[in-house]
C-alpha cells in the first residue's frame, strides 16, 4: 500500500488545520496500516506521529508505516493534542463523525490554551473513496471467497433447516477459506421474514415454500465484500416470479447507470423507476447502495437525490429490493467499480432466479 | 425483563433535564427491547417515544416495549429532537459517550430556538452495571455456552495446526449451539505470540513447544460472555509452570477480593500485589478486569485505584496477565457476579494447567 501518497493526499487537504488527530480505526489503517483497537495518528505537514497504548506496543512497530511511534502513559489522544500544542500547532482538526462530545470535553482538559479544536468532516474517508489499484485487487479477492459461501448456502437450505444453521456452514466455510470475519451479520431471511430489509438469522425454519434472501460478505486482509441473492425453496407461482424479475430488472438498470460522472442519485433513480412502472417502489424503502471497502458501509452514499459524482475507481454496491408486508422479500445486490464508461460487475455468482 | 422499572429508575435520575435523547445501541434494547440498529427513544416524564426509520417498522412494531413507536420521515435524532421542542422541553440530554460531533451539529439545526443539548453521561449505562436476576441468567447461559468451547480448541490444539482453524471450530461450535455471535473477535495466541495481550488468530502454526492463550466468548440472547484460559503444548519447565501458577495466584486472589461494597481498585490490587511478590507486576500492563452484559466491555472498570464501589448483582471479569515479549505469555479470565459477602464464579472451566 502506498501510505506515503495517501499522507501526502490528505496533507494537501489539511487547508487551515495544523494537524488532524485521526482517530477512526479504518482510517488509521489506510493512512499507516495499523490495526489495532486504539491509536490516533496526528497529521500535519511534517512527518506524521502515531501514538497508541502500552497494549499496542510490539504490533505498532511491525504494522505502522511512514510515521514516528509514540507510546502514551494515559490517554493517547490526550497525549497527541499535548504533543501537537507543544509544537505550536493551535488548529487542531478532530474527526466529528468518529469524535464523541465526551472525548472533545476530555480532549479540551488537556490542550495548551491557545489551541482551537476544529470539527473537520470525513477528510480521509473522501480519499478513500476511490480505491488504488491494489486496492480493488483485494477487493476482489474479498469479493470471490464471499461469492464462494452462496454454493454452501444452497446445500443447506431446505424446508425444516434453521436459518442459523445455514449461516454456521456459511460462517464456518469463510474462516476455512481464509477469512478473517464475515463483514457484517449474515442475513438469511426465509418464508414471510423475507421481508425485513435486515433480517439477521434466527432459529426460525426455512418453510416448504418461499423466498430466501442471503446477504452476507467477508473481510479478507482488512477488505470487506458484500453481496445478497434471493432464492425460492418450492415452486414458484407467476407472480411470485415477477417480483423477482422486477427487482432483477432494477438491479440491471442501476448497474447499467454506473459510470464515472453521473451522480449517484442518478443511479438510485434508475433503479427506483423500473420498480415504480412495476408499481412496486413504494416497497423499495432503503437506498439502492453504498460504498465499500476497509468498511462496510463508506462513501459514497447510492441514495434519492445525491449529488455526489460518481468517479472512477469507487467500489459500490447496486442492492435494490422490494419488501412486501406478510407475503415476502426480493434482493439481489452486486459490487461494482466505477470506469470511465461503465463499471465492472466484481460479483461472479448468477442472477437468474434459483428454485430450490 | 422488566423496561418499566427500568424505565422508572432512569426517569428517577433525569434531574434538570426535560428528556433524555438515548440512541445507543444496547442502551435502547435495555430500556425499550428494540434490538435494530438505528433508532432514539426519548425518555421524558410521560410515557417514552421511540423513533425509528421505514426499515424498522415492522421489527419496532414486534420488539418495543412500554413506549410509543414513531416511524420518522428523515433522521430519527432529529425527528425526536422536534418532537420534544415541540412540547416544550427545552433541556435535551444526548448520550456524551456516544453521541457524536457531527450529529450535535446536525442535531443543533433541528432543534427549537429556546431547546438546549447537554451533555449527559453514561446515566443508562449506570443503570446496566447492576444485573436483574432474569439477566444474570441469560448471562450464565451465554457463560455456559462459552465455556463448552474450551473442549472444542482442546481437540483441535497441537503443532502445526493454524490458530485460525483453532478459532474457526470454536465459532461453528458456537453457532451450531445457538449463540448469536462472538461477543469478540476470537483471540488465539500460541508461542511467541502469547505475550500480545490482544493476539487475534492469525494464519500462524501452533509451534511444538509454548503457551496458547484462548480468550473468547459468545453472545445469547443478548447477552455477552468472555473467559479466558491458558494452556501449554509439550512438556512444560519448571520456570514457565511457574508463570502460570503466579498469574493463577492472581486471578484467585483478585476473586477472593470480590464483595459489595469494595472498590474496584482494591480488586485489581489483589491481583497486581501478587504478581508484584513474583516480580512480574511489569509485564502486566492491563487492567484486571470490566463489567459484561449487553456489551462486552461495560461499567464498571476494574482497574489500578479505580474507586467505584461494587455492587450486589454486578458482572465482572477477573483477568490478570503477564506478557514477556520474546518468551511468551499468560491470562487466565472468569466471570464472575458481585454478591454481599463475596462472588459466585459463573465459568465452570477448571484453572489446572493443562499441558497438551
Amino acid at each position: 500500500m502506498d501510505y506515503a501518497r495517501r499522507q501526502q493526499a490528505l496533507r494537501d487537504h489539511l487547508g487551515r488545520l495544523d494537524a488532524l488527530l485521526v482517530t477512526h480505526l479504518p482510517n488509521l489503517r489506510y493512512l499507516c496500516g495499523f490495526t489495532g483497537s486504539s491509536g490516533v495518528l496526528v497529521m500535519h505537514r511534517g512527518k506524521p506521529v502515531f501514538f497508541t497504548d502500552g497494549r499496542y506496543t510490539a504490533q505498532a512497530r511491525a504494522e505502522v508505516q511512514g510515521a514516528r511511534i509514540v507510546i502514551a502513559k494515559g490517554s493517547p489522544l490526550s497525549a497527541a493534542a499535548k504533543w501537537a500544542g507543544e509544537r505550536g500547532m493551535r488548529g487542531l482538526g478532530v474527526e466529528a463523525q468518529h469524535t464523541t462530545l465526551a472525548a472533545r470535553s476530555a480532549l479540551k482538559r488537556t490542550m495548551g490554551a491557545g489551541s482551537r479544536l476544529r470539527e473537520a468532516g470525513g477528510m480521509v474517508e473522501k480519499l478513500r473513496q476511490v480505491k488504488e489499484a491494489d486496492e480493488i485487487a483485494l477487493i476482489r479477492d474479498s469479493v470471490n471467497l464471499g461469492a464462494s459461501l452462496l454454493e454452501v448456502a444452497l446445500k443447506q437450505i431446505r424446508p425444516g433447516v434453521k436459518e442459523t444453521d445455514v449461516a454456521a456452514e456459511m460462517e464456518y466455510a469463510a474462516r476455512q477459506r481464509g477469512a478473517e470475519a464475515m463483514s457484517f451479520e449474515t442475513i438469511v431471511a426465509a418464508g414471510k421474514r423475507s421481508a425485513l430489509p435486515h433480517g439477521r438469522a434466527t432459529s426460525s425454519p426455512i418453510p416448504a415454500r418461499g423466498f430466501v434472501v442471503l446477504d452476507f460478505g467477508v473481510i479478507l486482509r482488512g477488505y470487506c465484500s458484500d453481496m445478497t441473492r434471493t432464492v425460492w425453496v418450492g415452486k414458484i407461482s407467476r407472480s411470485e416470479r415477477d417480483l423477482y424479475e422486477a427487482v432483477r430488472e432494477a438491479q440491471q438498470a442501476a448497474t447499467e447507470a454506473v459510470r464515472a460522472g453521473v451522480t449517484c442519485g442518478e443511479v438510485d433513480h434508475a433503479a427506483r423507476s423500473v420498480l415504480r412502472k412495476a408499481r412496486l417502489d413504494r416497497y423499495f424503502m432503503h437506498s439502492t447502495g453504498h460504498g465499500v471497502g476497509l468498511e462496510i458501509h463508506e462513501e459514497p452514499r447510492v441514495a434519492r437525490g445525491r449529488q455526489e459524482v460518481l468517479a472512477p475507481g469507487m467500489v459500490i454496491t447496486i442492492e435494490p429490493g422490494v419488501y412486501i408486508p406478510g407475503r415476502g422479500g426480493v434482493r439481489i445486490e452486486d459490487m461494482v467499480v466505477v470506469r470511465e464508461g461503465g463499471c465492472d460487475v466484481l460479483t461472479p455468482a448468477t442472477k437468474a432466479l434459483m428454485e430450490l
